[in-house]
């Protein structure tokens, strides 16, 4: 099974488009717990409400070997049948990529990366070519910051002129050539969500952005699933695994990831 | 004293623009070398030579746990003087900038990094408040994909169009209001860094690009020089860490270290 195929059948078997984000942030956590005994505790408590589980690696890295071990284990932990999406936003030149890719895939074992374009098609190649393996492009993401860019007008070699964002996506789809690529589009940005989901129809969202970010979750799922009500990932983080800071931290994440997941389920079509 | 001063200083002492990327790779390293061991001893080879040195994260998180090692020991084992770039190309929304912002400069005490434009301000705002530290921001690029998105023309907030590499610099330019932001621009693109440095004439440029990849090492020093024939950093890895796969392989990288030294200097004003 590839990794669509993978996401489809958690997606089915759990009701849920709810990917919950593995962000351990020590002044969040409940005193005196380990980063991975509080992720095994989340991923115990949640594994049957969730579509997929998502690392971001920059809160792992920022706990030096505390974090790298907990990384590790953390991926092992997921129970198989639930993806694990590595969101690295690495992007680097062909051989380097290749290097990102193996650490990504080979190593840590993960089921799909996130990707960012601006170095173009020889930085996402190497991550594309593991074709069990999903690869989300940053397309819109759901930050402040993305109007500096990602916004733009730009003539690009195709014919008419349109934003970057939407040019990224479309070089995503003519570069889609096992069907493992999925674009990420913040939640933030509901109108460019529609665009890209009109122009995209088959392919798979990643959508941060709702809880924290203050992402709309109505307009999130009405734009960003395709005709079958499928094929978006929906990431909370800090509002599902901080639900509480006590020792009821995972019973209190259960009921967060519930909520959500019926939250969603009640604006499908 | 600040990466910019630290970084003309080294040139300064050691009559140097050339940077070594220390980027570790089995199969073409000399048989039954650690990869700490094989750092350390190009470093010591070579500490009198350069400006600074470069580690590309990728090659190291490709090695898993010796991987992170060999980093942390390499990164403590240059001799102080001597700047560390963590080539790292990071770019994520503010809260996880930040997470990685700590990873490179508070735990692994680099004194720069690398960083992908395509998310904006907030993504690049926590590595530049680090105002000690320096940050190199993704701008044209020495790979063939560069010209997938990079060179788009661009309607910018500005009055007027170019391309998207352009308004990357005259971006990273305005933000600059601590004096810590340089560029990366390959020297595969001789045109378009003269259009940089034009542009921008007082930002330190990291320039890959040239040996493997085939940039034009004359063109590169002669349009990424400052005025005063200074603030470039030319990287150069697999052309000198392998210049030899045999015992001799630190020797070799000397006298490789050595000779592209001398190359650049008598190229400049």
């Amino acid at each position: 099974m590839n990794f669509i195929e993978r996401l489809t059948e958690a997606t089915h078997k759990n009701r849920s488009l709810v990917c919950i984000g593995l962000d351990p942030d020590p002044q969040l956590m409940p005193r005196n717990r380990g980063v991975f005994e509080f992720n095994r505790a989340i991923i115990e408590a949640t594994a049957d409400l969730v579509c997929a589980y998502k690392v971001n690696f920059a809160f792992y890295e920022a706990l030096a070997d505390e974090g790298f071990d907990a990384l590790k284990h953390t991926i092992r932990y997921v129970p198989d049948g639930i993806p694990v999406i590595a969101d690295a936003k690495r992007g680097d030149i062909g051989n380097t990529a290749r290097a990102y890719a193996k650490a990504i895939f080979d190593n840590l074992s993960c089921d799909a990366a996130t990707v960012s374009p601006y170095l173009g098609f020889d930085s996402i190649e190497p991550f594309i070519n593991y074709r069990d393996k999903g690869v989300f492009v940053l397309c819109r993401t759901s930050n402040t910051g993305a109007l500096d860019f990602q916004s733009l007008r730009c003539e690009g070699a195709e014919p008419g002129c349109c934003s970057l964002f939407e040019l990224v996506a479309r070089k995503a789809s003519q570069w889609n050539r096992y069907g493992n690529i999925g674009l990420v589009v913040g939640a933030t940005y509901p109108a460019e969500m529609k665009l890209i989901r009109e122009a995209h129809p088959d392919m798979p969202l990643l959508i941060p952005g709702i809880g924290a970010q203050g992402g709309d979750l109505t307009l999130a799922v009405r734009y960003g699933v395709d005709a079958r009500g499928e094929r978006v990932v929906i990431n909370s983080s800090r509002q599902i695994i901080y639900a509480s800071a006590e020792d009821d931290f995972a019973e209190a994440a259960r009921q967060a990831a519930s909520s959500l997941r019926e939250q969603i389920n009640s604006c499908l079509p």
